[in-house]
């Protein structure tokens, strides 16, 4: 299980590949076998290809993260909570968490948000 | 699965009967076969009557719940990130997924803190 430090470093990474709209440092940070369920409930993106073909699709949008309060973790687990700003002013509060394998990679990312959390749109 | 005005009412009242230190409150959101992993990693309360011997010597600690930004909510799930404070100043940075059954009661509830969100400790 890795540390709670070593979890935080990468929920920092994943901000700072965001703020570089760098998408495969956003998919280097995810284990091969890992799934994306963006938002939870919708069909998971499985596998680091479907993965890195999504958050290229994700940072062509340029959306600016703003991270909410201290990342907490948990056992093998990450939580955060975000704003997501578009270029259109649009905004989506978020809340992700991460679970990692013994690796320190991500093993599954679920994003909480809804019609609620969506505004401007 | 409940609406997310639903979800977030129930959220709502989960921190109102914190405030009001009201544990039988705060099992009734639950349903009778719920589980509560607080914090994710450690053994789960299962099943009602744990749930509320659980949250009957978490109110006795009058602990100060402020929620920290908006529910978030997707599928059958709400997510939430708050601070704990405690009578002795001592603060806890928390996020809790509540997942719902179709009858708008909690069936899971999983809290994400650890030893880096423990202030003062």
């Amino acid at each position: 299980m890795p540390a709670p430090e070593q979890m935080c470093e990468v929920v920092a990474a994943y901000f700072k590949a965001f703020d570089n709209a760098d998408a495969d440092a956003i998919a280097a940070l995810f284990a091969d076998k890992a799934q994306v369920h963006d938002p939870v409930g919708s069909d998971p993106h499985i596998g680091i290809k479907a993965i890195r073909a999504f958050y290229g699709s994700s940072v062509e949008m340029k959306p600016k993260l703003t991270q909410q309060g201290p990342t907490r973790t948990a056992g093998d687990y990450a939580a955060f909570a975000f704003t997501v700003t578009l270029v259109t002013g649009q905004r989506i509060d978020v809340i992700d968490t991460f679970k990692f394998d013994a690796s320190g990679k991500v093993i599954e990312m679920r994003a909480f948000f809804g019609p609620l959390n969506m505004h401007g749109f």
